[in-house]
């Protein structure tokens, strides 16, 4: 089979059945992502492959590092072009990496480039794509609607004003978009092929910010933690000098998030915190942040239980979904995190054990009956059975799929990965119940992720058929393919 | 290849034959399960689905909570077919899970029934299926030899007086049952379809009892220890007021099971204790349980490693086998627990630390040289390499495959768990000494659960033979194959 | 297939293809072992099967044990003969453990047999290979010529003065080779299959020390640390009475392995040690033990991370490569281990926390500008993608693959391992700048190893291409292999 033939990974005739008639018709809802609602909002033109492509994108800067590539043309001082010509050189040496495969998946459905990208070709397709990146088509929001992309949750700090979802959502609203239409209709495809989604002309896609408070977390540093405070008193307009005040100014932040059209919040965590801790208490700790004085580990946790518990209330009552991204080890390489700041490619897999702390969380919030639909998503494919079991204890018999095992995500975002968490959801959950792949990327160019998914997908059902381990019912797949691509996040986000 | 195809899992023609030449003309020897003595002595009639089916099985309820089902139609006051309704419009959402391929591969099994299970066809079924659970062939005791099974290994309390045990082994000696034949014939077949196992007429199967002295560990719930260690006095008639006769009341038990034909032990635990407790620590310790004070975590460690370290002498001077099951995290939603009780579907996968502590248990009993045959279960797949390695160490050079890697359980009671299971054993063991499979099932409609395992050895076999990775000797394959179905475990055990 | 065909394990025409024609072709550059410098100085003549495979080989100890093997067969005081009959008995019941495949592979590419083994045939064998034994193409020199392994890195303790090394040394330099001929010429095959390998009729194998002072962190047992530091000063000719002086042998040394040709160091342990430690304190532990005092538990990790900073840093300024070995569980069988000694087969897969431990080290060194080429070995296949993930937080940008997530290693050795090390390493890295295998082994017979690793490369690379997953190109596809296989090696070491 030819590289990235219509057919790829889809290795049996109903797999390319179920995919391209059922999957591929399917819209977009992504979940969960770090896209900028400034450049949708802007409506962000692209000047050339470096700015849309490898701008922002630390797996390709990790790539690039493993090759011996200098950080000036990563995220140094070398022009776009050079940068772009180093990651070109590095292309062929990422064979197997899906760093490979997303690459020439990206150049095809964004530019129709069907070229190998290396040291040779480098210059050629610099040029072809940079032509195309001028047609509105491949702006910011002319890729939203290329993809089909219905709904966008973008991931947003409770002190951000959120100037411009607010932007976004005048113009829709000024357009008459967006109170009718609504997420579920099949009017795009994911495979980008389809032209504009959605409602013909105008810009309909959905976007909406995500809730993500890690900073209320960080009484580790006083310091940070008090100008964001200050931060979130100035945005809530409450005041944060007591904790009283500072839980209101998070539920109010909470309630601006609603209004804006947010429906789920969003945590990056080692590991749950797991300890008891009273008002009393957490005010104690608190207050003598607040008074510049760093609690210990012990207090830090306590905290972070407390606030969780918090924030588990908060998505409760207001029927939202709350995301746990847990395990990763950051921040790993002091000397590369000063040179170039976070989220630079030095975080990694953790190892942290996780079991005991999440059964804490999820039954104090189940006890407290403030259990939000959650999504628990683990970083280190050794968790798989922990989380996809986990996620099983919690379940309410009124909510279906209430509690979900999350799609692989970030190093499990390729088909080892995926093929790891679906296989677990599967052994040990209701696949037929998953809400389905998200992009969690802050490229533009990750779309095609969603075909990827949905093809990995229809291939494990085919496969399963082909051997006379699931029965050939045409029926059934159909609606299981359409509700894991697309319409049960419909239905379970409530946008 | 059509859904449940006589040949499905089996993907080489060798497969096939292996399976259905060898395989499946063996009977089942099910070293530990869950099943009721008492029913099988009462020889049990199922009414209905509901009450063979979904009565005890936390597995469904599980999948049923998930689908969104109130637990009304689970474990609540709905009437059986209002459940079994609810199981069946759950069961098309169970695709790839392993319920959706059992529930079908039970209802061919048991009941000749080809018809998939959902709402539409809920009401047939369970008409057909309930006039076929009128005949005595579905019987407790019809079941157990239309799969030919035989030896049953219960799972008891040593405060159990085991009456059932003793009424069924009575009846068998009365009718000159269970001294001459033994284990190891070839009179049935697990696949079902071979009619009445072992000795024609007569109910043959050896019903043993398993020593399970969990709650011996409990000495963090004085009331909970208490009660029970008064039952055990009453149950063993020795005084267990003392330590030295709370050990002599167990040692009289471990004896009792042993003359009701008990050869296994098994514990079910987080990990393995290990701490050094003396005679006179652990003494300290059992006297302040008895006087109702709860012992600090490191005592409970203490006494437990102690326990332990009995039960492990006992084991080895009986020549028993013991049973270590570990590694899952119990009774995380304590609502859920509240509300229907223990092994309601909220136990799950954990991560704790096996390696050392195994390592120290598993050392101790070998310096003591009471080191008895020894079963290693892991819970959680990511420990398949340690408990598999684990093994290894302590193997004697005397008794062939003395310490085992357990079967996949529980939740790793599916294909991809027993091939992970059955990969880890055979890189770093030996596969060709395996005792298999055994149910651990509460149900005695999960005897196809050792069709479906051998289908999948069979299969590995033969792929292995097919890609020139295992030589094509039938004659080491068959033998391998009866082994691992049958014949090793029939040696092991010394029923 | 045939068991064994020459195209075992390549599933494609392509995959054999890139086997036989580019893979095959490579010598082998056999970068960590755990032959004897001894018997390759005196060209070692083996008498029999016994003293080339069993004799010092714990992988088949255990299995042996496993099959109920009494020790006298195994460590004990049998003839040879009766060990290799017991050998010979155990291997039928080794099928799928990757014994059986490499015990046949390897008397096929050493002697040229292609029975299978077992009690039948274990006299005629025993005959034949032993006849062919006397071969002197069979000697330790022989054999190393024969699957023209380039260069050979024994694993040797900082005290030991390295005579074996220098005699080879000596030797070859009056022969005239050594200096001159360097790696990465493509004289030979690494099949076994080409004869001679590099300069035709001298013995060209380089073969080089590799520094392990693992002796350097076991404070926790003052004797056996004040032994040994005096056996240092002996062979430094530097007094290590003091911390310096025990500093300033250790640097001596390491500058001694380096004349003779060093290029690696190498460290076994549990997980990295991670404490901050000043030189006072680190003084004040050294003079404490070499007075006879017990460090606790705290002080032996801060003595640990110490030195391994102190480590790291020579290892740096020489532009080496440090290797980790991280995760077992040594000893655990301490009957075992008093009767048969160390590695005798009762280490295991451990389950230690690795990552928040690995990424201080490393990020340690990477401070202070001291990290040098790095691999990192995992023995649990649960920490792949921590592994492989930690090393892509360390890549400097400057050298290609500068930290390395090392090929599977010991339990991991076999099929699943490497693949999983290959899919962790591809999905998360740069599979093209993997210095790929290694035997580790301490057996001369273990060099199919790397024919075997190269298959499953072969396979993995050629079947992505045929399922449209990787581009068929060739130029790409050779390159890689070329590399993996043997090109990287060559580069990265600079030996």
């Amino acid at each position: 089979m030819a590289f990235l033939d219509s057919n790829f990974i889809l290795s049996t005739p109903l797999a390319q059945s179920l995919y391209h008639e059922v999957a591929a018709t399917k819209g977009i809802i992504d979940f969960h992502c770090h896209l900028s609602p400034q450049e949708i909002a802007g409506d962000r033109r692209f000047a050339n492959l470096h700015e849309v492509w490898l701008e922002g994108d630390h797996y390709k800067w990790r790539a690039m590092r493993a090759n011996g590539i200098p950080e000036k043309y990563i995220t140094g001082d070398a022009t776009p072009w050079e940068k772009f010509q180093a990651w070109a050189a590095t292309v062929p040496q990422t064979l197997r990496n899906p760093l490979y495969l997303w690459t020439h998946l990206e150049l095809r459905r964004y530019f129709g480039i069907e070229t190998l990208l290396d040291e040779t070709s480098a210059k050629k397709i610099w040029d072809e794509a940079n032509a195309k990146l001028a047609d509105p088509a491949l702006s910011a929001r002319g890729i939203l609607k290329k993809f089909a992309v219905e709904v966008v949750c973008t991931t947003d700090d409770p002190a951000d004003p959120l100037d411009a979802h607010g932007q976004i959502r005048r113009e829709q609203l000024e357009a008459g978009v967006g109170s009718g239409g609504g997420v579920g209709g099949d009017g795009g495809g994911a495979d980008g092929g389809g032209g504009g989604g959605g409602g013909g002309g105008g810009f309909t896609t959905k976007v909406l910010p995500t809730f993500r408070p890690d900073k209320a977390l960080t009484v580790g540093v006083p310091a940070a933690f008090n100008a964001w405070a200050d931060k979130l008193a100035a945005t809530a307009n409450v005041d944060t000098a007591s904790f009283g005040g500072f839980l209101a100014a998070l539920a109010k932040r909470h309630a601006d998030f609603r209004l804006a059209g947010g429906r789920l919040s969003d945590h990056g965590l080692e590991r749950c915190f797991a300890a008891d801790c009273t008002e009393a208490q957490a005010t104690a700790i608190f207050d003598a942040v607040r008074s510049g004085k760093t609690p210990d580990a012990a207090e830090q946790e306590q905290f972070g239980a407390y606030m969780m518990l918090f924030f588990g209330e908060l998505d409760a009552a207001a029927g939202w979904t709350k995301q746990l991204h847990l395990g990763p080890i950051r921040n790993t390489n002091a000397d590369l995190l000063r040179r170039v700041g976070a989220d630079a490619g030095c975080d990694s897999v953790g190892d942290f054990p996780q079991a005991r702390a999440l059964a804490w969380y999820l039954g104090k919030l189940a006890e407290r009956d403030a259990l939000p639909k959650t999504i628990l998503y683990n970083i280190n494919p050794a968790d798989n059975y922990v989380f996809a079991t986990m996620a099983g204890n919690f379940q309410d018999g009124v909510t279906a799929g209430k509690i979900q095992h999350g799609s692989g995500w970030w190093f499990l975002d390729q088909e080892e990965g995926m093929r790891g968490q679906l296989n677990a959801l599967s052994n040990l959950g209701l696949l037929s119940r998953f809400v389905g792949m998200l992009t969690d990327s802050r490229s533009f160019l990750s779309y095609p992720r969603h075909e990827y998914f949905r093809r990995i997908l229809c291939d494990l059902l085919a496969t399963d058929v082909a051997t006379g381990r699931l029965p050939d019912r045409r029926d059934y797949l159909d609606r299981l393919v359409a509700d894991v691509s697309h319409d049960n996040a419909a239905r379970y986000f409530g946008f």
